[in-house]
């Protein structure tokens, strides 16, 4: 199978020009399949408080009501998305911006009421992904660009984390590639210190994950990711990687690059 | 050659809910390869309004400074696009959204200052559309929606009237497909007397608008309109149809549809 990274990118590189501008940069330096999932950044909430809509919480969770969706639909398809697509075009990668909506590629369920309305965000189950879809569009030779979004096949745009639809593509894709899930975030990887950049960790096994959690090395806010990390690949993807965004580059020059979770690592 | 049909669509139809409802589910109706050009209608416009942006106006003509470019970049891309896409999918047409940043598909030039500076607006010329990129996207099953929105090939995103980008297309795509251009507006088509829509006229052919025009019947709005037509049409264009949006259905069930220039009708 050919290989395929699926690369999310968050706030600390599309709220930096500076950052992005390299970060796209190594992207297209990167050989091979590519998909690009973006998250919001602060540009939505600038821009929300610039139209007077306040951000609505429930119990301290955001809810996407009906103005919050409209914001985030200009924003994320919008803005961020074609800035990322014309930047990328500059540099010859023939990147296409996407939500979900488009090509039926994602098509998310509104999350049902339970306790809490979340309002118009949508959950991905199993075929969530259009993996076909996808496929030929990358094979008619684009690069897709995602945004937080995704739609429900009747009609309505849905807010979906960034992270979420990342990890579902690389699931829906890794029966027809080769995948590897990349998470680009602030720090160099999976530090054994926190405030310790050189601590970073290069390989986690599952066996080895076990241990970490239980000597207290891995906790708190890296746990679900880790965790959504190794189902991930317990559904097929190939390997998981968590790394700093500027350092992208070592990837394409074969250089340890962040923490790689897989199910063979000699940890 | 297969047929295309390249359809523009603007406020009329986009600014009322129920008007683009029906538009889009004749639009899916209609047989054989389709790509929908939107313009942006009032939104924008309500959108910069409540942003606290003022519409810039240098000798009577709209300019597009960098906070409008980014309102349109929004409106246009992110929330009118992508609204027209999740309901195209609905009604089964498998839609991509776009600018012409995404696929590289349409490349502009930033508008040279002359005794205006027009800011970011992207003119359009023979080498603008990539016809072998559009083709191949159309040939892996999607349906282009276009928005008024280009690049520079830079980095840069350029606001460009969409007419223009419906008639680059065209005439880009004559090459490859067997090409109508349909413009929909509120009326009819090209009328004798402009209150009385029953004075459709319905084929012209150049030496009829040479006629036409001696005549008075057309003058004023509807020269550049239908001079542009013709333009397209010598450039390879088969068709340019002229009608009202809620009559589409009518060219779907072969019923005669607004007003039709071409080379050979015989009127």
């Amino acid at each position: 199978m050919k290989p395929l990274y699926v690369i999310k990118i968050g706030g600390n590189v599309i709220d930096n020009s500076e950052n992005l501008y390299h970060f796209l940069k190594d992207f297209t330096a990167l050989d091979g399949y590519k998909i690009l999932v973006h998250g919001g950044g602060k540009i939505a909430t600038q821009i929300s408080e610039q139209l007077g809509i306040e951000a609505k919480l429930v119990d301290g969770r955001r809810i996407t009501d009906i103005e919050t969706l409209r914001v985030v639909t200009m924003v994320y398809a919008g803005l961020i998305n074609k800035n990322i697509v014309a930047q990328l075009q500059r540099f010859g990668t023939n990147a296409i911006g996407l939500t979900g909506a488009d090509g039926n590629f994602i098509k998310a369920v509104k999350r049902p009421v339970k306790t809490i309305d979340y309002g118009f965000v949508g959950d991905l189950n199993n075929s969530s992904v259009n993996a076909n879809n996808i496929s030929n569009l990358m094979e008619a030779g684009f690069t897709p660009v995602f945004c937080a979004l995704t739609h429900d096949g009747d009609g309505q745009m849905l807010n979906t984390n960034a992270d979420t639809i990342a990890s579902a593509l690389a699931v829906a894709l890794a029966k027809h590639y080769d995948t590897t899930l990349i998470y680009c975030f602030e720090k160099k990887g999976v530090l054994k210190d926190i405030n310790d950049e050189d601590s970073l960790i290069r390989e986690i096994n599952p066996l080895r994950y076990e241990e970490l959690k239980k000597e207290h090395i891995i906790h708190s806010g890296m746990l679900p990711k880790l965790d959504n990390a190794f189902t991930a690949i317990a559904c097929g993807v190939k390997a998981v990687v968590i790394g700093k965004s500027d350092e992208l580059g070592k990837l394409g020059n074969n250089e340890p690059f962040g923490t790689r979770l897989s199910k063979s690592n000699i940890s």
